[in-house]
Parts: C-alpha cells; sequence; structure tokens
C-alpha cells in the first residue's frame, strides 16, 4: 500500500492552519507499524502522544503536486525502531522517515540540545515546536503513532525501562553531544562531550547485550574522525601491508576536537563490543548535513526541522546561506580549503533506512561513510553567491580567523562507495537546493541574531575558565 | 653526591624493625630536592608526611653487602616530578626511584585501589603499609621528602590546588583504573573505567595547558593497546603507503578490554592535545611488569611494594609465582600461546626517568613502547615450574577456561628500540629473579587466599548486574 498526505503550503502566518487530507482505512501490516505496544508507563519513562489510532487521519495519494506531500507505505513492515536524539536535526528527519516508510518508531531523547540553545543565547532560525506537539501532529496528519520515551541514555535505570518497554529490533544512535565547537569551549564541556558520548554508547552496547542481542545498532560517527591523512580515506578499515606481512586494521583516526575524539572512542569501543559480544553493529561516519526539508518536515510547519546557524551548532553550508539571508558576509574559516564531505539531509534519512535494512554481521563491525560529495569551503561559498544573485541577495563572503588549529589546504579524498552500493540515489547539490534553502533562511530571518554568527571561542582558547556565552551576547 | 642506604634484611616478624644507618650531612642541591616548599595546606588538597629534615636519617655509603641498600644522589637536580597513582605497583617504585635520584617528587593518588581490594574481599599478598607510613618512613631512612596531595585527579577543582601548590614540571601519570578484569566485571565498572581514565586525564591537560604549559607529561599507556595485529607493532605510529599516496599515522589500535580500550582514548585525546595546544606528552606502552622488589621499596618492610596474586589484578608472571609458591597449579588461560611484552618493574622505574630526561618536542606525541622481552604464557609457566623444582615445589600447570575472548595463538612482534636507544639496561628474565620472586611470595604464602586465584568474571559474562566478587568469596 502507498498513499500520501497533502498538507497546504505554510507560513509562519499559518502556523496553526491544519492541513486537510483525505481518509483511507489502514491495512493490517500498516496498524502495526503504527502500535506502540500497551506498555505501563513507569514512573522514569514518559511516554506521550499515544492518541488512539483514527482512520480519517491516515494517509491517502497527493492531492496537488504544488501543496507538500507524503508518500506513506508499510514496506519498514512494522519493524520496531529505536531512535536515541530523536529530537535533533537528523534524528527528527529520520524518525518521520522511518515511520513514514512503515517502521514502528520510538524517539527516546532527553531533549538537552534545547537547553543548551537556552543557555548559551542561541535559537533555531525555523520555530521548532516541542517534541510532543511534534509527533502529536504527525499522529493528526498520518495517523501514525511515534512513541516517546524522554530521558537520558547515560541513566541506565531509564534505558533499561524504556529499553524493555518498547523492545527495539533496531536501534538508530543520533543521541550524543555533536559539535565540535561545543566540545571545545572550556574543560568542563570538554569532559562531558566524552563521558556523554561514550557512556550513553557503552551503555546501548549493554542494553543490546542484556535485553536484545539481535538488536542491530547503527551508530552515528563522522567523517571528522579521520581527519586529513595524506593518503585516501577508505570505509573504516585499511589493508596494511608492513614489513611483508598483511592485515585489515581500523583506520588510523585523527579527530581535530574533544567531539570528534569522542566518536573515535565510540568506533573503538564498538569494534570491541561487536567482536566480544557477537553483536551487530553498524557505523555511519557521516559528512557535513546541509539542508533542512525532508518529504516528511515539509508537510506541516509544527513538524519543521531545526535550522542552526550560530557558530557553536551551525555547519558549513546552512551557516552560510542563512548569513546570505541576512545580508551578513559569509564567513569562511582562514583560507576556505578544507575539504569535507558532504550530504543532503535527504540522503541522511535514506541512509540510515538502508543501514537498517542491511543489518550488519554479527561479530565484525560493519563501517559505511554517509556523505555524498565532496567540497571545500570556499566552492561552497562561492555557490552561495552565485545561486543568491537572481534572488537579489549581494552576498559577500570574508575571511575570519580560524578557530580550529586544522589544515586549511590539504588532499582528501574520501570513499563513499558502500551506501551507493546499497541503492542509495543522492541528492547532488545544486543551484536548486540552495535557493529552496535561501527561501526558507529568507522567509525566518527576522528570527536571526546576528550577534551569534562569528565563532565564540577557539581552540587554543578552550580553558578551565567556564565560557560564559550567554553573558557574552547579553552584554553585545 | 653519592651514598648509600643500608637496612637489615626485613621479614614479616621484624615489621616494626627500623634499620639502622649512619649519617652525613646533606648538600645544598639534594636539599632542594628533598624540599616542598612552606605551601598553606588547603581544606581539599591534603599534604603530609613533612617531618622535618634531620641530618642524622641522610644517607651515607652501604655498610654491608648482605644489607638491603640503596644509592642516593642529585642527578635530577631537584626537577619537580608529579606522580599521579604514586600508592599503586609502579606508581610507588617510581616515586622512590626518582626521589632516590634527587628529584623533587610529590604523589598525587585517592588511594582507591586500595578501596577496590576491600571491596572485592582482595589483599596484596605482601604487607603494604599506608601512604603516609611509607612516605614517613622514607624520609626516616633518606631524608628525602616525598609531598602527598590525596585526591582524585577527576575532580578538577582538587586537581587544580594541588597542582598551583607543587607546580610540577613533569607529571607521571599512573593515576587509572588499571585492570582489564576490573573493566569487564559490569556494565558499571566499565563505564566507570573509561569514564575515570578518560576525565582525569584531560584533567591533566587541562591543567599543564593552563598552569604550567612547559611541563612534561609522561603518560602510562599499555602495550595491550596495540592488540595482535597480523603486522609488526611499531611505537605508536606507522608509516603507510596506500594507492600509490604516503602518510605517517597513529597505529591502528584494538584493545581488548574497556580498560585498554580506555588507554587508546587516552592516547587518542593527548595526540590532539599535543598537537593543538604545543604540549610535550610522551605516552608510554607498557608491558606486563613483574617483580616485586626495587632497591629503593626493599630497604625496609613499610616501604614494601604490592603483590597481586587475585584474578582480577595479578598479573601473568606474578601471579604464576605466587601460585607456585602456595602450591596451587599454575592457571594457564586456555592454549597459554598467548604472547606478550614483559618488563622488570626495576626496569620500569628506570624507564621512567629516561623519559623525563628525554622530553618529548612540543607539538607532537612522542610514542615508546616500555617493554624488554616478549614471552608466551606458556614459557613464564614452564620458567616458574624449572625454578620452583630447586626450592622444593612441585609446581602443576593447568590450563583453565579463557575467560578473555582473544587470540590464543597468533603473530607478535613487537618494537622497543626507543628506550634502548636512551639507555636503558635492561634486566632480563632469568633464573634469579623468579627464584627472588618465588622466595618473597613464599615468605608470604599464608596471607594468600586460594578463592581469589581463578578467574572471577568472564569477559562474555560481563552484564548490567552488578558482580559482587566479596559476596562470592564469602560463600565460598
Amino acid at each position: 500500500m502507498r498513499g500520501s498526505v497533502s498538507a497546504k503550503p505554510v507560513a509562519r502566518q499559518q502556523q496553526r492552519a491544519h492541513a486537510k487530507m483525505s481518509a483511507a482505512a489502514p491495512r493490517a501490516s500498516q496498524a502495526r507499524a503504527m502500535g506502540v505496544g500497551a506498555a505501563s508507563l513507569g514512573s522514569r519513562v514518559q511516554v506521550a502522544s499515544r492518541v488512539a489510532s483514527s482512520p480519517s487521519s491516515v494517509a491517502t495519494k497527493a492531492v496537488a503536486t504544488e501543496k507538500p506531500s507524503v508518500t506513506l507505505n508499510a514496506s519498514g513492515k512494522g519493524k520496531k525502531v529505536l531512535v536515541i536524539g530523536g529530537d535533533g536535526y537528523c534524528g527528527w528527519a529520520t524518525a518521520l522517515h522511518l515511520s513514514a516508510q512503515g517502521y514502528e518508531v520510538a524517539i527516546m531523547d532527553n531533549l538537552v540540545r534545547r537547553l543548551w540553545d537556552q543557555q548559551l543565547g542561541y535559537d533555531s532560525l525555523t520555530p521548532i515546536a516541542s517534541i510532543q506537539k511534534r509527533v502529536a501532529k504527525w499522529k493528526e496528519l498520518t495517523g501514525r503513532e511515534i512513541g516517546l520515551y524522554i530521558g537520558d541514555i547515560c541513566d541506565f535505570e531509564f534505558l533499561t525501562e524504556a529499553w524493555k518497554q518498547f523492545m527495539p529490533e533496531a536501534v538508530v544512535h543520533f543521541g550524543e553531544q555533536r559539535s565540535a565547537p561545543y566540545s571545545m569551549l572550556d574543560r568542563e564541556r570538554a569532559v562531558f562531550t566524552q563521558v556523554n558520548n561514550v557512556s550513553g554508547t557503552i551503555n546501548v552496547l549493554y542494553a543490546i547485550k542484556e535485553f536484545s542481542p539481535d538488536c542491530h545498532m547503527v551508530k552515528l560517527g563522522t567523517m571528522g574522525e579521520y581527519g586529513t591523512p595524506n593518503i585516501d580515506i577508505e570505509e573504516g578499515y585499511l589493508d596494511v601491508e608492513h614489513n611483508g606481512r598483511k592485515d585489515t586494521l581500523p583506520y588510523p583516526k585523527q579527530g581535530n576536537s574533544f567531539y570528534h575524539l569522542s566518536k573515535i572512542h565510540d568506533s573503538t569501543n564498538m569494534i570491541f563490543a561487536a567482536k566480544t559480544w557477537k553483536l551487530r553493529i553498524t557505523d555511519l561516519n557521516q559528512g557535513v548535513v546541509y539542508g533542512v526539508k525532508t518529504e516528511e518536515t515539509a508537510l506541516d510547519e509544527t513538524l519543521i526541522n531545526r535550522l542552526d546557524y550560530d557558530s557553536v551548532f551551525g555547519t558549513a553550508l546552512n551557516r552560510f546561506v542563512i548569513q546570505a539571508a541576512v545580508d551578513h558576509p559569509i564567513t569562511v574559516y582562514g583560507k576556505g580549503g578544507q575539504t569535507r564531505g558532504f550530504l543532503d539531509i535527504r540522503d541522511t534519512v535514506r541512509c540510515i533506512r538502508l543501514a537498517i535494512d542491511n543489518p550488519a554481521d554479527v561479530g565484525a563491525m560493519k563501517v559505511m561513510n554517509q556523505f555524498t560529495e565532496l567540497f571545500s569551503v570556499n566552492e561552497l561559498a562561492g555557490l552561495v553567491k552565485k545561486v543568491g544573485a537572481p534572488l537579489g541577495l549581494d552576498v559577500k563572503i570574508t575571511s575570519v580567523p580560524n578557530p580550529r588549529i586544522e589544515a586549511e589546504e590539504h588532499y582528501y579524498n574520501a570513499k563513499n562507495s558502500k551506501l551507493l552500493d546499497l541503492g542509495l540515489e543522492p541528492h547532488y547539490l545544486g543551484d536548486a537546493l540552495v535557493d529552496s534553502l535561501l527561501k526558507v533562511a529568507m522567509e525566518y530571518k527576522d528570527r536571526c541574531d546576528h550577534e551569534l554568527i562569528l565563532p565564540a571561542n577557539n581552540w587554543g582558547g578552550s580553558g578551565v575558565s567556564r565560557h560564559f556565552v550567554g553573558q557574552k551576547v547579553a552584554s553585545a
């Protein structure tokens, strides 16, 4: 069964407008995909948005091409997928995509990413709804239910209760502190980043081992784990010949922030856990994600994804587009020759699905590099400038002192064939995506605080004194 | 100035007997090496054993060859060295050796290693004195003072206060949870091991960066970080040629317990910190240490070093010797073909000194493999059996199920030339050492609890339930 939900184009003024849609009866397989089971509510495990399923809200085919619409199907066959960090940028888009594809999805998130924005005086350019409203709206629009477990995976008592309620068949683990600049703000945040990320991942490994050893773990790593070696970057492992002998070894990694290093630690731990406990683990070394809309998040403004432009959580292309939209010069760090792997958020969600559908073998961690194209920072800045012109934007590009200690010109050739071999059809970066993203940024430009654009911290300045970003902003 | 202190041979019955020695006046350079400065006592920083220096307790030449004696000199020129974990097996021996060699030494330790013994129902075979009594005795015998900072380096407030009082010129970092089996007891201890080790090391890195950027960090890693690759093990880095391009990269590591992995994480973090903050860091990948006596610890029974024989903290050769001494079969794990690097504890202390005296360059972590010989487990067991016979011991060797998930027969060729190039003259393992160690073990054999010898846990059984070793022992 395939169907699609249509909704009116949404804008800030229409935030409360509900999309109209026609109805169809759900099929049995789809019904299973929606169900979350009648689990009791533990005192530490909050399960929200279990609105009764109503046939009237179930998807049907698209009404008109100009309206946002989403394809619903049951190809996920109700496989139970726990999305840890499902309130975040990649996690939210992934949770909706998997739900639309007929997986039974539950989100686990402690929502601390929202707290960090509050503490640092930041905010998403796009107005994101609460996670409770998000999943309620998704249910209202599609009839599909997403379970919600609010809590911290570093709290193993919480993790245990939630895990045993949901009993996932696959777990997608986005639930980490994911900003390099955040990890370099000060000593406390450096330690926090590593303790939080490493402990959470170890806890998930133990939960799988003890409660559901067949559960497939799909863990988000980063291409930043590899650093910028002077040789080709392979997918996780390197065939080495040395003094006449051969072995295939974990690819030597050189992260460049306490955040990137935390992901290396995770990978190192996971290789051991997969081998020692015969687990199924896939490590996805993701590139820099750009874009904001996916088919699912575009359905209604309540489902809108976050879009970060601040110097701590904003990433290269998204940040440049927003700078262009608000008439701020694009801030290239140093020479701008830094080359990295990039991908569209619409490909992130598809890659995760491909990973889930093609589980790793037991005992040997599978590693795939999750990006579709390589760009230098200068190339991205130039693209934004070019696409901005027809929209009336006079985009300027400026070099600012690089807050990071990194090579600004270097060899970079990273492999990414594994996900393509599994059938990924990339959305390559083109004028259309940049144009679309610029329009989103222009729509919400009044929400942008220009003070947050310039680098707030640098790698050399990371110290033992707390970095009070909020204070700095307040006095600016 | 060179001198030596003599002491009577010590035995358990003579624990309170004080060694007699003659006196000589300290020279100025030595006096500096002894001084710890008149720092005020912070509420969280305890500085103990600052007994007034008395010329009558200062060293002189050896009285008789059959008595234990120690060489004192001032070649360390009063360089201030902080030994983190200085109450442990390697740390205590190192602190005394450096003090004897004329460095100004302070020990930093939270003494939690002693707590773990209490919690697990373990004890050193040798009767170790409290750290306060240890340093007081050292001062009494040699006139040399060792500062004492009791606290946890994971508590950055403590670390900061202690650091600023002592202001080390070099720091030797042994202060980690160092047992692979302990890290595999259960989930809580796995997480603890990684959080404790990684956080503590990051804190030390920040302390150096912020308070004394010229301070040289000598960090204890382990040969176990490398695992058992099918290629030669180099010292920290590997020259790689791949697809026609070359680079020198961190050696790919494959640890085999959450403990070993924690040391890999440390190394990965330290490479980054050295590069980013231009620090001087040496990483010493140490092999399995054997032996118990050093020149300094043998001086008096109050200075005696710990000797672990339990299955969690005991290591291969020491454990085999004790098993032989107490008429327990030597327990070889599995086939016994596991080959590792080993060294005498008398070489550990010399290696540390060589590392301190030859600081790493700023910006690039120096890695040295700290072992002197390679042995398989079966070779060690056979050696103990052979040396035991003339002592009247009928040593049996038995294979027990391997608690670890590891290759029991494998290629192993690890390099160790860097410390030899710096002048290390190894104490190679021979009959004499095993004979001496067997005699120590036989002297204290009544303190051995046979119940603690067999493996208490295995890698596959590491779970979310707490592993109550003490309970198991109590009911045995």
